[in-house]
Order: structure tokens, then C-alpha cells, then sequence
């Protein structure tokens, strides 16, 4: 995992506080290395679905931000990073206080990375993700 | 599409009522009809990902949603729903005042349905989802 | 569904006939339209998993390559086409004399094509795939 | 990674020899152990798709047969096992000898069994997979 920009950490957390919507649901982004990212949600009430879970969507919601990072840590520094597409699998329930999305690259091309992330709550397998990334050339 | 339960109409709408991330991000339920679902998200600033769109995972949501609804319009009164794994490709940009999530039962099994749904940013497709729901049995 | 190349379904043809595996398991290409591809395999003892059904992965095959094809149909005469990644859901068992897959364009992009197909064992839907494409282009 | 059948080997490895697909294309059973499948097939020219390399349906059929079997070790004696739906990321072509599907158990249910499984080509990650299987009741 060769990262093009040394200063991918400082590119990632300013990206990841320009997402509005990870303010909503209070996500903290706790890891960022070189093709790995970390993201924590603390359970709230409004997250919730009918039986008191975390929603299916707000689990995705997390992991795919965990995956897009992940993926954009080893992308130049005038580049952009959108999903291409993603799968998940909710493998239990998302019961706990404390909920994290961590991310992987399984490979990383020139236009697309591939990343597989996994969410738990509190330390409990919950879901899995395997996602497309596409890198947007900033000059383009 | 044959629906088991008559006032299934009813329970979508009391089940719906109960998921408080839909109030979190402002979902209604406009259609819920046998085999069919839709809902709208009015687009707001806080649901933004890094370029002013709707964020992915906030589409999903709805789109998840969506999808649930549809399967369980055809499930028994005693039943709950359940997300077991979906996919979903990013097709354009969520950039749009309404955005809104139609979905459709592909197939209804005994205890596994597949759902299809597509959502629209201001009538454009921007987003289509492939997922499996699962029903469990109320008196199990 | 603008084809960019007018001879698009002789170029499709030409290299379906060089996908040896298609010789292997019997498939015909049986539709190309702009956008559009239908290939018909007929049953055989030898492609059948242990029910006597076909294989999943020899569907998923024909699926596969009929949702390549539907994308080639709108790429550039000097492109090469190849799946990034695709999802099948298994409906039914694949029980009949013809399997048939019809495949169309979801959404065509310059680099990307989103495309969806549904499997038929003797009309019966027997799976469905929500597949992307990546256009190669011949010059680079 | 608890078999409840302590035969699990010998009845995966009955199932797998049914499975004439698997003596099409030349697949072998290469490991068997609670929870992990490993099999192995060697490129023939009729494997091919239009560039020479195994199409991206075959590596299919040999990491859903390897997720399939890897989520049987664990099922009941008596059971069947069938395939929900599958994602597969292609991540390079599939170019070389020997084709190698590794699959595990990702989560163990009662009714589901989500797997995934890496293919390499000559040792090279070519593909993954992210798999639902089903458990059968054999006495249902």
C-alpha cells in the first residue's frame, strides 16, 4: 500500500468534515493509515429502526464512508473519490452503544479500488460491505 | 402479488411510524401498495456528502426502506422483516430538491424475497438497489 | 441508447464467436439490439450441479455475458469490454430444457455501464443479475 | 466453526463428486475443513473468454461451489445446501495455470451462511466473492 500523497491523512479528515451527514449521525473518523480507515457512530435513538437497532442504512451509510476512505488514502491529491457500487450483508442485528466500520483496500487500480469493511457493534460481527471506488482525476 | 394479510396497508404504515431514522432524516411513505413501495426524502443540507449531494448511504437508507416495505406488504399479520444483504450501484449524483425510492417485489418466497428498487433525484435515476429480505415468523 | 458504433451487433457477434467457453457450454446469442442481449443455452446433463439443475455459476456465466454484450453494444468499435463486478440473486432452480438471458442497459456511462438481466429456465425466472461494466478503450 | 456432523468431510466431498458441471470444466476438491473449502481448477483453452484468459462465469462457478461447500461443512447431515446470491468483484484477468478458489465462513446461521472467497490465478488475487447460502432441512 504506497500511498502518491504523504499528506493523504490531512486530505482525508478535511473530506471527511465536509460530509454533513456524518455530523448528523455524530461519525468520528478514528483510524486513517495508508489503505485503512476507521469510523465510529455512537448509538442514538434517532438511528434507530422499529425494533431499537441501528438501521440497516445509517450501518451502510458508515461503512461505505469507511470504504470510500480507505480507497482515497492511496489517491492522488488533486483526485476525487465517488462509490461505484456496494454490497452488504447484515450478518446480526446493530445492538450495542457503539458501532465501527473498518475499512480496507482489497485492491487498488489506477481508476477503481475494490475495499471490503466490516461494521461491529460493540466488538460483535454485525455487517460486511464489499465496495467499488472510483477515482475522479482533479484536473479532469 | 397476492397480500395475506388485508390491512397489510396499516401495519406498513404503524411499522414505518416506528423507525425514528426515518424521522431523523424526513422520509414519508407515499405508496404502499401489494408487492409495491414508495418513499420520498426531501433533500436538506445536513444529509450531504462532501459535494453538497445526497450521501450514498442516506439513499440507501431509503432505498433499504423501500425495499423492506414492499416484501412486507406481502407477509403475514404476525411477521417482521428483516434485511438480509442488498446491493446497490451508484448511477449519477443525488443532486436534486426530492429525492425519491420506488420499489417492487421481484420474487416472494415463504421466507426470502428479492426486491428491486430504483430512486430518482428530481426524476432522474440516480441510484438501484438488488436486495434480500427475510421474514420471521411471528410466533417463533 | 445511442449506439456510437452502427455495425455494433457485428462486432458483438465476432466476439462472442472467440469466447470459447460459450462453445463449451453451448450458448447462442440469439439477440444484440442497441443496448439489448439475449443468449439461449439449451440443458445438458454436463452442466447440471447436484440436483440436476443447471449450475449457478454456468447461469450466472450466461448472465454475465449477456449483460457484457448489451453494454458492448453502446461502446466505441475500437473498445473492449470487461466485468468489474456483478451480483446474482438465485430465484428458482434452473429446471428446464432452455435458459434463456436477457440483458439490458441500465446506464451507459463513458467509462462504466450499469446493466441488468433476468435468467429463464423453460419462462420460468429462474435469476437475476445487477452487473458493471468497464469500457477499454483500443487505442489506450 | 462447530460441525454438527463429524462426517462433514465425506458428505461434501459425495456432493461434490454429483456435480457434473464440476468434471466439465476439470474442478477438483483440493481441501475440506470446518467452516473452509478450497478447490482447484486448471485453464483449458474452452474455459476462455475472448482474451484468453478463464471467463470471469467460470471463476464464478468455481468460488460459488467453493462458498457453497464451504458453508455445507457446517450444516446438518441431512441438509441441503443451495446458493441465495452472490457478489463477485473480478480484480485482475484470470491469466495463468491454475485457477485456486478459497472460500470460509464469514457467519454461520441457523437457515444462512454468508461466505466469501478469494480466487488467485497462478497466485495472483484475480476475483472475490461475497456469498449467501441457505441450509435445506433434509427431513422438511
Amino acid at each position: 500500500m504506497n500511498p502518491k500523497d504523504p499528506n493523504f491523512e490531512a486530505r482525508v479528515r478535511k473530506n471527511f468534515s465536509e460530509q454533513k451527514v456524518m455530523r448528523l449521525i455524530g461519525a468520528r473518523l478514528t483510524k486513517v493509515t495508508a489503505g485503512e480507515c476507521e469510523i465510529v457512530v455512537l448509538m442514538r435513538e434517532d438511528l434507530a429502526q422499529q425494533d431499537g437497532f441501528m438501521h440497516a442504512g445509517i450501518v451502510t451509510t458508515v461503512l461505505d464512508s469507511a470504504c470510500g476512505y480507505a480507497a482515497y488514502t492511496l489517491m492522488p491529491e488533486s483526485s476525487r473519490v465517488l462509490s461505484v457500487e456496494f454490497k452488504v450483508n447484515l450478518l446480526a442485528p446493530a445492538k450495542g452503544e457503539i458501532i465501527l466500520a473498518s475499512a480496507g483496500v482489497k485492491r487498488a487500480g489506477k481508476t477503481l479500488t475494490v475495499c471490503t469493511a466490516d461494521a461491529f457493534a460493540d466488538n460483535i460481527l454485525c455487517a460486511t460491505m464489499l465496495a467499488t471506488m472510483i477515482c475522479i482525476n482533479g484536473d479532469a
